[in-house]
């Protein structure tokens, strides 16, 4: 079967793979459509980043060369002798965070983890064997291609939550990538009453607000801190850095309420230069978000499936799996207009 | 009448000062007993720090010179014709924290404050006038010199208040000098059932034990994330950041379990360089706490009375007005046995 493997930094290649044999709880997934991920991106980019190249991963067991793609749908082609919930022709997404499971699943992730797809083969493949535990049904509302949507909005609605967002707050959105413009989504399908979208690009803070944002401000172009205050005086009462950069964090923090809620959805690739009197200074709490809880992808699923999320909006192109490279990975990296290219396996509906 | 008065860095001078005229709306207290605070220290030090040199400071009106002394009790000696609470010879303790007073107390303070004794006169004088709003009747169970122990006090019950520690919880507070001291005093209060304690001096460590610490660390001998582990496996539920330096800001996170808090306590005076990444691969939140509110002050009154708050451990020596430079600020620069340093003025019990 074809499958994009990464080898190494900018050497991602689309080639010839033998399927793996089933193992007992395993359930073998002919994938259906794939999306390219920002951490994809940045292993093709700056990689490795998460993806093991000495050791054997601890969880997956497996290690470079390995397949890409952890945002996926398909139906389900075989399952092991183990395989209890599902059969043959069951439509499917999988939930690719692999943890130890010492832990509730709200610490769990703390404790390590692991991505199919980043540790060990994904669904950028024909055919991808993943156990049991990483199904969940696609509701018939859905298609396989809002399938694919379903891991990036876990990580938006997760963010929400960790903010502790409330019916009626209002939010700020610093950064309108993909995970931004989830983000956005997520806060109005929770209720928020002001979604303010920050960016640098103009095109994506006009996706923004076709995606939901009430307000966006380009923070090339203004001081996003005095014009939120302009929208909401004493500051929003909770923001997401979504944009990984020492000027957003700090921004994020200021353009918060004394008492609201930072929270840290982005990876930061360095590290920053802070004076942690800054919180004392605005009463700004900060948190984190990382990946989601099995129950936070679950509500996702249940969320899309009745409509009150609809992510399809972030989708800017589809491609074939032989143009990954070129139409994929590079476009991302090019091209800021772009959000979530989904890449085509068997297309199936 | 004799005050210490701050004219400048290391510039601290014991003169005659004449004392001023009563307004209608404040009380003129007799001090019997002020304490020597780090933020003292750091304006002797290092100062101008909080204390307003150019302009007159919005609160209070006034500038340097002036008199030092925020922590203080004493007994009523007159009031203005505005005041309704207090009459002459009640005992008092104050609370220094002034501010606009448009917001609700929990958020009033980041709107911006000022403090008697660094933002204006203080109680390092026979008298000083403060606004009756200030006072707070001192219980009868409490001498005056207990008074003078309530500020520093309030501002450990409100760090305990932030960290959202809750009764049986396990804390671990980095610094034990007088803030640190008192955090420990206020979590077995709340019911902390583990206090771990750490500092770089075995003087400090030792003192923290006699108040309360369950467990001292000295983070110079060992690795004190290591060795917080081993008491508690997961880290604790709540850390106090009492030293302000970069390590200490690092390790407090290390040592909090995941979806534990971290409270920032003690005042920065550099920058640090951090990775905001700590808190998503910890799942550690960050909070701080600064001052107390109205409600907390009264709470540390009412603790102390009932003897539930027993901060007077933390008194290392007691001086005379003339000697605060020498016995007082000298020796709390060079003496890390210090940790709580009293002034006498009236010296009234």
């Amino acid at each position: 079967m074809k499958a994009a493997v990464w080898y190494g930094k900018k050497d991602i290649r689309v080639e010839n793979v033998e399927p793996k044999a089933l193992q007992s709880d395993e359930i073998q997934v002919r994938v259906a459509w794939a999306g390219i991920c920002g951490s994809d991106l940045h292993e093709y980019e700056e990689g490795p980043v998460f993806i093991p190249i000495e050791e054997n991963d601890p969880l997956t067991g497996e290690k470079a060369p390995l397949t890409m793609g952890h945002e996926f749908a398909g139906v389900v082609e075989a399952v092991g002798p183990d395989v209890t919930n599902y059969k043959k022709g069951d439509r499917v997404v999988i939930n690719p965070t692999l943890t130890f499971g010492n832990k509730p699943e709200d610490l769990d992730p703390y404790d390590g983890f692991s991505f199919i797809g980043l540790h060990g083969d994904g669904g950028f493949a024909s055919y991808v064997n993943v156990p049991e535990s990483a199904v969940y049904t696609l509701p018939k509302t859905l298609t396989l291609q809002d399938g694919a949507l379903v891991e990036p909005t876990a990580v938006a609605v997760q963010a929400i939550k960790e903010g502790d967002m409330r019916f009626g707050d209002t939010v700020a959105v610093f950064g309108a990538g993909p995970i931004g413009l989830l983000t956005i989504i997520a806060a109005k399908a929770a209720g928020a009453s002001k979604i303010i979208a920050l960016d640098l690009s103009e095109t994506r803070l006009q996706k923004a607000k076709e995606l939901g944002a009430t307000h966006i401000i380009n923070s090339g172009e203004t001081d996003p801190v005095q014009a939120i205050k302009a929208i909401v005086p004493d500051g929003v009462d909770v923001s997401f850095e979504v944009a990984g950069v020492a000027p957003t964090f700090k921004q994020a923090i200021d353009a918060t309420k004394a008492r609201g809620t930072m929270v840290i959805v982005s990876i930061f690739a360095r590290s920053i230069d802070w004076n942690p009197m800054h919180l004392t200074n605005t009463g700004v709490k900060v948190t984190s978000s990382i990946a989601y809880t099995p129950t936070s992808f679950q509500q996702t699923v249940d969320l899309m499936g009745t409509g009150q999320l609809r992510p399809q909006g972030i989708i800017t192109d589809q491609i074939q799996l032989e143009d990954i490279v070129e139409k994929g990975f590079e476009a991302l990296t090019n091209d800021k207009s772009q959000a979530k290219i989904l890449v085509e396996l068997s297309g199936e509906k």
